[in-house]
């Protein structure tokens, strides 16, 4: 038998979890809340906490490596250690935004998938395909394209005309070709609810990563609305292959009043889990 | 006294090497020499060979990040040693292609700048300026943004046309406005020297980091003849900003007829870096 795919396991805990919530680790450390010291170990601490505490509650865990790269080879064996403390069966994206030529882009899959043992990855469509490709060909892995992100200055090349089609509309429709079939899904803010909708229009079958809700202030119910896949590759499945990423939405939740203690703190971080990840149920 | 620019620090180095020649380092584990072990042992001790018997005979050198991303915290503490061992005067790139929003940003200035100590990064421009912003806004430092690379995949996105106009040709315009004055180049490829020449027209004042030579089969004639900058902040100054990569052209010396001993090693390394760097003088 061979390995699940990403979109089989990310349905199984998709519907285990019962949400649609990615709990996005950006572990800044001067957001970091008393108590947690403002370097690679209090980072290392709080990424572990939020693990513990918050992940259980989501359908999946997404690492953004600058956080960790900052710390040079330090940060990344504190990324390395936390992402070993991910329990089994929550998949975890590795968002670093990746591609680029030849053997470099190859380097780059050995990275992820391999050393860090994503088991799936963001990446940038700027170069083409096949600067791409060894991020899109592994049948038991999964590249997320960027197409509409939820920066305020997205729109600055994103929105850029072509034959009367935005470039991000085009990349999707690029995308949605791309890999073996089964490898790839898009990156589409919470924050441009009616490009997520269009984009759900050109790629139907595309499982879309959607940052944006919580502290960017997208809308939660355009998401959840047009956010889930309605054709193969990832329809059909527990949540369409939608995820919805909240990170300083639930590691805010350590900051604001005084603790009295550590198990405050994790009580505060597990009901913030808990909140968005019922904000962000699966929809029948 | 301020810091010298980077632009400064390139100039000086420039004019000292005599060469445009930036020396690539993209050590492949399956294109090591014999004697050199398939792993970050050996990636390490190649990498520091070249630093030491090539760099030399450059005015820059390049890392390209995902060789030694490729074997997690312990590649990066590799890459730190080896980064440590340029010589002071010889400016660092990062080839790394980030750029995300927000904090994110912020945090891979950190870990380019401050902690692996770049002089200068390679950017994307999918996100927009401000997702970039960090990387462009020190003024002693410098990134290069993406506009026409070197891979045959790239002309996909790359060549859509936008107002009549290819979407690089409208990256490198915006590009031009980008940052606070002086901190932004471009990268185009060697090996789309019309795209190059056209390129040189729509920003003027912009250094280049041209890919593409050597192994990728990029025409060096054109390079020379377009390559350098003719106005400000890039124009005037010795080599006019222009960097021309060669990173297997040089490794791949060490292949080829096996050696009698690790002095010819060396001096093959050697040859070869001073072979490119009088195929690449600073014209007058």
């Amino acid at each position: 038998m061979s390995e699940p795919t990403y979109l089989e396991r990310l349905g199984a805990r998709t519907a285990a979890a019962g949400t649609v919530l990615c709990l996005g680790i950006d572990p800044d450390p001067e957001a970091l809340p008393s108590g947690f010291s403002r370097d690679v170990d209090g980072v290392e601490r709080f990424a572990r906490l939020l693990v513990e505490v918050a992940a259980p509650h989501a359908a999946a865990v997404k690492f953004n490596l600058a956080f960790f790269e900052a710390y040079g080879s330090a940060g990344i064996g504190a990324l390395e250690r936390v992402r070993a403390a991910v329990p089994a069966g929550i998949p975890v994206i590795a968002d670093a935004k990746r591609g680029d030529i030849g053997t470099t882009v190859a380097r780059q899959a050995v990275a992820l998938f391999d050393a860090l043992g994503a088991d799936a990855v963001t990446v940038s469509p700027y170069l083409g395909e096949a600067a791409i490709a060894p991020l899109l060909e592994r049948i038991d892995r999964f590249a997320y394209v960027l197409s509409r992100t939820s920066n305020p200055g997205a729109a600055e090349l994103q929105d850029l005309p072509i034959d009367g089609e935005p470039l991000w509309a085009h990349v999707a429709r690029l995308a949605a070709g791309w890999g073996p079939g089964g490898t790839v899904g898009l990156v589409v803010g919470a924050t441009a609810p009616q490009e997520l909708i269009r984009a759900r229009e050109i790629a139907p079958g595309l499982a879309f990563l959607v940052p944006g809700v919580g502290a960017q202030g997208g809308d939660v119910e355009t998401v959840l609305a047009s956010g889930s896949a309605t054709a193969t590759p990832a329809g059909g499945r527990p949540g369409g292959g939608l995820l919805v990423n909240v990170s300083r939405g639930i590691a805010g939740a350590a900051a604001g009043e005084e603790t009295s203690g550590s198990g405050d703190l994790e009580r505060r971080l597990a009901e913030a889990a808990q909140r968005w990840a019922a904000t962000l149920p699966v929809l029948p």
